[in-house]
């Protein structure tokens, strides 16, 4: 567990480095022992992260063991969705900037780098005013936690419309690596669209490729290089 | 009163951290024993404003104790705003790159972010030229300032054509937060215009969606960062 | 040799600054003592390697003394064109964000800056898929590599899709330094598509300017530089 | 003349630093005392610049005081620019990444933003091949320097074709920022003609607001704070 807390302090960290939240995403991590808990930050801007600020959430998003600490409004992102997809063991969600021209524009994502080919595994978009008219965008209860899970479904990654994306994975450097190559493949493929012109063709990753892609891909050489940066500050 | 110069010192490191003013820009926060007067540095760039650089002003932008120090030749839009808006307790203006293709081109800036919020409230365009022909496009005088609060009106920012933009605010986090989060908007709106094409929807945040942000969004998790690195420098 | 495992050093640090490689480029050299053996370090980022984390390979890419370490996976690239090309001594393959559009789309890239003139000796894009389908797109085998090879033929790159390129050279500053440039020149191309519109007239280096260009153009100048910033660290 | 080489290391820093330079451009200064020389770095990156790398030059651009030091090749651009212009007393040679598809496309560069005003003097743009054929692009001789410095004219700046600019000016200052706003100019007008569309309108800076805002702007209160971060590193 000691080890799984310190590897959620370097996704904060390293989120935060390549801009793809700001001082308002987070980052989550399922129990390791107790697959109905999470772990999660208190109310702090991910870049500010430690040990130390890591508590225990159950999966109505309940903190165990906040000590009056704030918490963050959105945790039910989080909770909703391990109750929902019991294969996840770890969530970002994140206001990675070049998503939301996709999200409020229908534009579909597709896999046009290696390093993100589980967009091929569908990205779906979910507009918070399906759910509910006149919120502030946030997802600030389990009725908005729940209707995002379920626009999830069993991707990924979902757009949120106006607001960034949640990227879930089955571990936590799949859920970061896949959250900084989701904003990549959105300014590549914002630039391919753009060179392509209307109706033009864009040569994608195609479905056996995305399947032989992500089969494996963990992150594992960026994951080390994040680590070593994120401990050295 | 040392906290709101401390604030200040913050405000103005942070803004030149993000990009959304080089060394021309200024923030002020009006004094919170003495409406009547306000807060700013001398002519100096805002990332090298310490707290022995603020000095006092009146609304007509006289500094109080100047004692032979320079002074901002656009302090009146700051005096002129908080002349006419008895509301405003903050002001930035900016050099916030990605708004000038918007004032330039009359192309309406909208909500697409649910930091950017605000701009729901409208941001309308000044144009100099509208004022007085043939200036340096500086608002150097108190008839260009009183003429630039006159179009700002009762919104929260108002684009200034081929110069950049001042954003207000009823504190001074949320005028900071404001206009990071203009230029943020700035950014993505240009690209979701791209995607859509000429005449393509885009899905911005309605008003409800906007009232119900606004009015609680002070950018507090940001600030708590920004003035944690602004003071560790 | 000590020198060219120092070199290595520095091509590694220095695409990693400038954002041509992630976690997982990496540039080679070949062996000047011996044609049949080059250099390249162990599976780890570039921005990490040092000269103890170089190995030296036969050309089938077998480690000469690996004692245990991990390899690149697409290690064959550089084997399989240190075969093909004896006149290439320097290979680095990398994740250069802004060819990928280009080699998705087909949009031949041509020379717009003379900093990038060895774009005018061709670069060819190479498909994956036209070698073997549904592949995870790396070039894990001497197969894919010697078909890469093929594709690259004599040029200085080849663009591969959905993927990144491949850059090579006489020495190791120039495969850095096409490299990094390769990358300027797809965002200025960019634009300048951008700009011209449809069928729009681009004024791109002729013929015999890259011929005059590509001669002597080692970045000598650049290399300097990156080496002592590479260095310092 | 001590003043003046070290605000020529200070021009160099703060190029490199914003990016308008890379290892190859140059900045240089008419000597105070004697009209007939002027002041600029042996063969070095400017970031790398320090005052005892900064040569005294005639107006045939040889060099007083080499030693054997190695003298850029383009430093011809200097010299006949000095010859030609005598109210000229700086002068940067730059990459500025975003001027080049301008001058690649004859897009025709117009005032935008209020810093980058000089633009409205006319900034011309010169092609190499229309001097001599088959050249490598640099300005390696007498020739081709005065040819440039004919194009250039009266005017600011000169933009020339797959290179990057020349820009000029009565003070060290001036030179610099203007080569800066040159750049941000670029960028802006670029986003501009995007979002207005084919035949779009524009609202650009009219010639009396330039001429307004030229005579005085020396980008002062930006030297102030390029000077400390230059000579703090």
């Amino acid at each position: 567990m000691a080890d799984l807390l310190l590897d959620l302090v370097v996704a904060s960290r390293t989120l935060a480095e390549h801009g793809v939240i700001d001082a308002y995403g987070h980052a989550s991590a399922r129990s390791e022992t107790n697959p109905q808990r999470y772990f999660m930050a208190r109310n702090l801007a991910p870049e500010l992260v430690t040990r130390e600020d890591i508590l225990e959430y159950d999966l109505d998003s309940n903190a165990i063991d906040a000590n009056g600490r704030a918490l963050y409004k959105e945790r039910f992102i989080h909770g909703e969705i391990y109750k929902a997809r019991p294969d996840v063991k770890a969530i970002v969600h994140n206001h990675s900037p070049t998503v939301v021209p996709f999200a409020c524009t229908g534009h579909e994502m597709r896999p046009i780098f290696h390093m993100s080919a589980f967009i091929g595994l569908g990205v779906p978009t979910w507009d918070i005013r399906d759910a509910q008219e006149g919120t502030d965008m946030l997802v600030s209860s389990p009725y908005l936690g729940a209707h995002l899970a379920k626009q999830l479904a069993a991707h990924p990654a979902v757009l949120m419309r106006g607001h960034g994306s949640t990227v879930v994975a089955e571990n936590l450097p799949r859920a970061v690596g896949r959250t900084i190559y989701l904003e990549m493949n959105a300014r590549m493929q914002f630039q391919a669209v753009m060179l392509a012109g209307p109706g033009g063709y864009i040569n994608y990753m195609d479905d056996a490729e995305v399947a032989a892609n992500v089969s494996w891909q963990n992150y594992d050489r960026s994951w080390e290089l994040w680590k070593k940066r994120a401990l050295e500050r």
